[in-house]
């Protein structure tokens, strides 16, 4: 580790948050080494003047933080234990940040194997974007030991606006992360659901969106999301598969607990008729293209 | 009508709604004739200074402007066309402003009754809850003639914060506010499945209040019904019976269009589940309850 000038930080993982969250540690100071399974990914950093590596195993040799951005539990897995891991390459003491959406028992696993190794673990899933992940502005939502925090903080600092500590160990974070996005995805399905359905009894659903952003039906997603349809514009800012993943989630956690979920059920249904349908790496506000297909209903750019 | 003076108006259906709209009127300087089919209505009303009549058409009598602020359609008609009903006392050229929840299809069949003995209609749902009753704060999501909106417009302005002019014929009034009710409804379920399913999980569920209403996963209801939920507090503000109602009249508009609305039906049982279990009077955030007990969740005073 090059510690007298910039410390280095390895971030394994350049999507659109990934590549965003590495720029905010470049600009934040951090000797930052990128890694991704694509060339194009790596590529696309290196002209950002980062450095990249090839396998998580050699991104993570001396860096002292290393971040994970995945897509899902098993991704981070193979990131840490897979043929080129970096789980045994981290120096003895660093701290392993996961971002990835995970069921909360899978990344107490995780968490156990890592620290196992005497190196320590930030269960640390993400929320906000890819705009806040390039602007250093992510709300985390982090648990994990006072020693994996302590050692994270300089990278979470450069990430977060918002940081949550809740709680003293992996699985705390994945659980409030699972609450966010059983909401997340019931908000965006029921909004698809209302917007359409307004479209199929003639309402301006302009007119529609202005006035239930003003009124006690409003969410977060409704308000993010229907402007999507109403501009007829599905390019993927959030695809529908990070909903039929993230609710199936849910429906394993709750099957395990024997709690019913019928809403979030519902809501997973619809997203997966939506990827049945041939959308599923479209913009997931997409599940108002399947209502207004399947009932003839014509919305804006789709009719 | 006492023209010299202040204009008189009637209020009928003095509940927590129509009660706060009278007194609101009265403020703003009407004769305010009040109509309960309630005795402790009408007393509650006269101890506020204010007039009662103890039928519709003896309190429409005399009066431009009758608003009628019932439960529902069948309130409604029963206001206008009952025994009676004032739909031949008010004076011929007065507006009739309905404030109930219906069908966009029942409000059009009113008011085509009610404009053929030559009198004028608005239709104008009302949403905000009695506190904002009470303050002429309320958002009214009206649609008429232009001839029932001139007319009305006096009410109007003291009892609404927030006038939506949505057409010129009623029904789309009713329409865009089945429209919030869907959503209203839907996030209300999903709150209560995600703050109970994050109680069995063990986690602090008055940190899931605050993690969540700063994230993507945020609905107005969830920031204003949940805390009812973390107080164990469930005197009705807004009755679980408002809501297996409102959504029972989105399944009949939904058959009748052949629009499937899957997120709204689950909603719609869960709030049914929960009527049916003896809470149909308490208020919505009740369905939190049904859920904890079901799955043998304790919750705040509920355990």
């Amino acid at each position: 580790m090059n510690s007298t000038a910039q410390p280095q930080i390895t971030v394994i993982g350049l999507g659109s948050m990934g590549f965003g969250m590495a720029l905010s540690l470049q600009r934040a100071g951090f000797d930052v080494v990128g890694c991704d399974v694509s060339a194009a990914g790596r590529d696309r950093f290196q002209a950002e003047g980062g450095r990249v590596a090839a396998t998580p195993a050699e991104a993570a040799a001396g860096s002292a933080i290393v971040i994970s951005v995945v897509v899902n539990a098993a991704q981070t897995e193979a990131v840490l234990f897979g043929a080129d891991g970096c789980a045994e390459t981290m120096p003895a003491d660093a701290v392993f940040i996961s971002a990835a959406t995970m069921a909360p028992d899978v990344a107490r696993g995780l968490a156990a194997r890592v620290e196992a190794t005497g190196r320590h673990y930030l269960d640390a899933p993400i929320s906000g974007g890819a705009q806040r992940a390039a602007e250093g502005a992510l709300t985390i939502l982090a648990s994990g030991s006072a020693t994996a925090f302590e050692k994270a903080k300089p990278a979470l600092d450069a990430m977060a606006a918002t940081l949550y500590e809740l709680g003293d160990s992996a699985g705390t974070g994945a659980a409030f992360k699972m609450i966010n996005q059983l909401l997340a995805g019931v908000h965006i399905a029921a909004a698809c659901e209302a917007i359409t359905f307004a479209a199929k009894q003639g309402l301006d659903i302009r007119r529609v969106y202005e006035v239930i952003t003003a009124s006690a039906g409003n969410s977060w997603m409704f308000e993010n999301r229907v402007p999507h349809v109403l501009d007829g514009d599905y390019a993927p800012r959030s695809a529908v598969e990070i909903f039929t993943k993230d609710l199936g989630i849910i429906m394993d956690m709750a099957r395990t607990e024997k709690f019913p979920v019928p809403i979030a059920s519902s809501a997973l249904q619809m997203f997966m008729m939506t990827a049945a349908s041939g959308m599923g790496r479209d913009d997931d506000a997409s599940v108002a293209r399947l209502y207004g297909r399947v009932t003839g209903t014509p919305l804006p750019g789709d009719a």
